[in-house]
């Protein structure tokens, strides 16, 4: 049995998303329940469903909320009653609640790992090879330093080995050019400490990696600082929704092409599905001392569902033990230790 | 009459592509002149073009040549002599040589101006609102400081008012988020000198923006470090040509599929022409005393066209002493004071 504890309350569109989706994935998890956290009127529609467990929380974090609001404000918060169930059995969080509100809740509920001085985000981006790549972090943490840069690495590893099931998967570290001379003073240590690691068998390193590897399916994971991670997320949506709409436009633009468009709908069907980052939804908040997933605040029923499917993998496959593992080796051979002078973290909206 | 100085030996094509476009370009621009540079051999398809004059160089940079055998070894590379060009009376130069090979000749043979400790290297990406937004610095600098960021925002719209015609062209700072409190260190100190920059009247300062602005068109002009720009750049070249074949594998993959696609070809070259960036050819290397225009090193006879009017656009449009005078005010304003401890800069492949 894997127990989910369900921030219901959270994203663009609260209940009438989340519950919906929390039912489709009941259907296909039989062995998955899920303590559903909202506020008495929004839980309503939920009364009596098997395997549910409804908590009550009074207020809701909303999306334009700032983490000062979060964390002193609103202390009986759907989204923090929603961690704080995982201190009380349940095994992964999930939430569609803004993205910096998570975090600083969840840092300051759960702490974090030995070893890890920030938790990360990691989401996946669909690539060429029809899967998809790993990339951490994507937000949180501006000026990394190196130490930071292989904990991400490190905690993206247990990730992929938990989520997809890969024993050793590759990481790549983000920089402007395969040769190990390129990149900044703090990428370059960085490759160094990288480099260390996989020699010692603490990862899979490959190597530097560019911007295109990330769909060329070069490695498994990416991993880069907050800022940067942020900048191709955003930049990558941005584009894609672009092109979708231009794509949207010419097939509409004419008469003719709306008719050349119904002829062509079955195609444009199958690439639209391949592409369709609602089937990637669901971005992990590692290095803390519980699971937690992030789900995009727009997301509809299909892509919370899918939320709630990668949380549930996670919490299946022992993300958490592994990460404390993987974490443990590493501080033991003394590559993980923290660095001096630690800038303050910050987390991005 | 402009006078263009073009590498005909660089990129992954050489002449076989250079002299074709410089052909078209000829006809369509009737006051420009081309100073021809390449190998005796190479240039023997020229031989007696009007309003053209071959000037002979023995060597050619490879694009795998590293900037040190750029500068020391190829002394008579057509990229060298090329540039030089630029000293005996042509306005502009054009090369589809490497990058890191072009930016470091340049600076060495053309020298940076006053008040630009770092020459950067500007593009062009397409928006929605089917213009396009100046990017810059993509990859020529990794470690900004805050100065640099605002010489970037002084040199792009010194571009963008030049060759868009622009005359007070709007600046954003890349950022990962809206809020002037958001990012690193170092952005939040260059929003700081932007917003100074702006209030004082020497460039249009929108404020941050992100990733996704660059599509919106939010502004004219996005400024970031050369580490950012070159990760931005790569992610959207990779999800781009990603996104295209994965049209191209659904349009082909059944014998249905593709008479679907013939009858969808208008549909499909309509978008296809629509984001085509070889239309958008042509990366300015600026805050040089010389104007330098860089062609995408794959480049075909089309895009190399397109490198040639960009460059004769900003000659036209006197881009050099427009850039000089928007650095020389910001200098006198105090705003442009070149940064203590300054890190060698770096240059990207």
């Amino acid at each position: 049995m894997v127990r989910l504890s369900v921030d219901c309350m959270g994203g663009d569109h609260g209940v009438s998303i989340t519950l919906p989706a929390c039912q489709a994935f009941l259907q296909s998890h039989p062995d998955a329940e899920l303590v559903l956290v909202g506020t008495a009127a929004a839980l309503e529609g939920a009364r009596g469903w098997a395997r549910c467990t409804p908590v009550l929380a009074t207020e809701v974090v909303t999306m334009d909320d700032s983490v000062e609001v979060a964390l002193r404000r609103k202390r009986d918060s759907s989204m923090r009653v929603a961690i704080q169930q995982l201190k009380a059995g349940a095994h992964v969080c999930v939430s569609a609640g803004n993205t910096g509100a998570l975090m600083a809740v969840s840092r300051y509920l759960l702490k974090t790992l030995d070893g890890v001085d920030r938790p990360a985000i990691a989401t996946v981006m669909p690539n060429r090879l029809d899967g998809y790549t790993t990339v951490l972090d994507l937000g949180a943490n501006v000026d990394c330093q190196p130490e930071h840069l292989l904990q991400f690495a490190v905690l993206g590893s247990a990730l992929v080995a938990a989520v997809d099931g890969k024993a050793e998967p590759s990481v790549g570290l983000l920089n402007i050019g395969e040769e190990a001379i390129k990149g900044s003073e703090t990428i370059k240590r960085a490759g160094e400490l990288l480099r260390a690691a996989g020699e010692g068998g603490h990862i899979n390193f490959h190597g530097n990696v560019e911007g295109n590897d990330i769909f060329k399916g070069t490695v498994d994971i990416v991993v880069c600082d907050g800022f940067v991670g942020n900048v191709l997320l955003k930049t990558s949506e941005g584009l894609a929704s672009m092109l979708g709409d231009f794509i949207k436009q010419e097939f509409t633009r004419t008469p003719l092409s709306k008719l050349v468009a119904l002829v062509a709908m079955p195609v444009l069907q199958r690439f639209k599905h391949r592409v369709d980052h609602r089937r990637y939804n669901g971005a992990a908040l590692l290095g803390l001392r519980g699971l937690v997933f992030k789900s995009h605040g727009s997301a509809d029923a299909y892509a919370f569902e899918q939320a709630l499917a990668r949380a549930y993998d996670a919490a299946r496959n022992r993300l958490l033990d592994r990460v404390q593992d993987r974490i443990g080796d590493t501080l033991q051979a003394g590559l993980a230790a923290p660095p001096t002078g630690d800038i303050a973290p910050e987390t991005a909206a």
